[in-house]
């Protein structure tokens, strides 16, 4: 329940990454793409299809040396009904693969609507008399400005479903502190916010010491990072930020326990197109990708206590 | 440019009305759902023909007497790829019938994600040597908690394509307040809110006082919407919460200046379920709505100035 199945498979890979599917056309391979392009056209069925085989192939790659993956819808929705048909059949490949998948989808509204945004990416949709699973991610990730009205509709789902929610707290980007970082009766607003994901979180059925409630942290404010790690002990993290933004092994650290435990630290750019950086021909883009993902696991290694359960 | 087009629509028709499009099945007439349901099976695609059916039929009823549509993106979301292709096909058909259309999908994310969501729902995706419009809506509602790296990558299509954005504010659901409304140096979040979004607004075109960056503030609580009209007074508002949730005409008064524009006022159930509530046969859904849609505009006009230019 809970975290639960994410947290085993983290101990079993020995990992806490998570490999963020930000499906950009200029980060593919041309290969894929022309390949494409001559069966579907300069269409978004072309790219849609690309941006399945492209993903297909990190997957093989990378299945049994992490744990978790994050497809980032907008690139996605970016090829319309053609790109959401190419997320449904990636992250059923990654679930087929064991591989636990985060939807990064930054989804939030309230009561009947919010419902309807999870039946769509972590649960079933009744039609007639068939029930239908539309993506079948484990987890979300969902905007608290709206309040509980939003969480509360996610809530039923995280029990009886095995599902969880990541709640954006503090975020990476640099203006993340235009809202999150001014004062609400003396104390920032993200931590008004973190309060009330151990709040929301103590509502779910816990596993491993964390409940159905994550949060979203990032990886680029390495003192606010400790600061809620130790205000929130309850709710597992979800740090963006490492690598290409910034964050380093050592500013990360912050967010695990002394198991170890307790965060999954994401990299998008850094893994996907490592072909790039590392100068691997455009061929072998998933076999580079392996190797910043084994390169990032022996950076974070390297700063965490070991993982165990 | 900025809301030029809607506010245009809306002294054209002399109504200052939104639709709201929530595809749930349960508000859709048997009939329409069943001939779906024999033609491609109670599958995704099935419930994904009936509601554009359904939607094509209350666009035919509605186009000539409201200036706008809200499809609520997570209950076509709910049916897959299917829900998306029949959502892209509403907005053309929308589009195409004049309406200005407002997709609720409360995105909200940073710098090249943020722009895959904008070029997905406002813009246009180079695929290859092609360009294509994936949904084509005019306005987007949008999440500020990540600050201006949200925004930014939404103003330049505002200003180069002629779009708009409503940004989160003061929403309309009974829990709101848990973040909105606690105070922040001795002024409430929302408030806050609504600064930055006046500020962001001065960054973009102007049309008739009001800048391409709007607000969403709920009819349920009226004293804070009469605040921040004052607090805001080049942001345009949509204004959920009338009816169903409980806001009244001279509940929404206050959302409008003295020609009696600056605010658009949704309204989803009342005008797309009115065949239930009003005792029509469900054959007759469209004419219900129709004239749901017309009470509701003489309840407004009954308590605003006159609408002029």
């Amino acid at each position: 329940m809970a975290f639960g199945k994410l947290i085993e498979s983290i101990v079993k890979t020995n990992n806490p990454t998570v490999v963020g599917l930000d499906p950009r056309l200029e980060l593919l391979p041309e290969f894929i793409k022309q390949a494409a392009y001559e069966e579907y056209g300069q269409t978004p069925e072309g790219a849609a299809e690309a941006v399945l085989r492209w993903g297909m192939g990190l997957i093989d790659a990378l299945w049994d040396i992490v744990p978790a993956i994050k497809p980032q819808s907008a690139f996605y929705e970016q090829f319309g009904w053609a790109g959401i048909r190419a997320l449904e059949q990636t992250v059923a490949y990654a679930r087929k693969r064991g591989l636990y998948v985060i939807m990064d989808a930054k989804r939030g509204d309230i009561g009947s609507t919010m419902s309807a945004y999870a039946a769509a990416v972590l649960g079933e949709v009744q039609i007639g008399q068939s029930a239908y699973e539309p993506i079948g991610a484990d987890a979300l990730t969902v905007s608290g400005y709206l309040g509980s009205d939003c969480i509360d509709a996610l809530l039923p789902l995280c029990d009886s479903r095995d599902r969880g929610v990541f709640v954006l707290v503090k975020t990476s980007n640099p203006s993340s502190g235009e809202l999150q970082d001014r004062l609400l009766e003396g104390s920032p607003v993200y931590a008004a916010m973190g309060a009330m994901c151990e709040q929301w979180g103590s509502r779910t059925v816990h596993c491993y010491g964390y409940s159905a409630v994550g949060a979203v942290v990032g990886a680029t404010y390495p003192r606010q990072l400790a600061e809620l790690r130790k205000a929130m002990p309850t709710t597992f993290f979800l740090v963006p930020g490492y690598g290409a933004q910034g964050g380093t092994a050592a500013d990360v650290a912050a967010a695990f326990d002394q198991r170890g435990l307790g965060a999954v630290v994401n990299s998008s750019r850094g893994i996907i197109a490592a072909y790039k950086r590392l100068g691997y021909p455009e061929q072998e883009y998933a076999a580079a990708a392996r190797q910043a993902a084994l390169d990032m696991q022996s950076d974070l290694l390297s700063h965490l206590p070991a993982i165990t359960l």
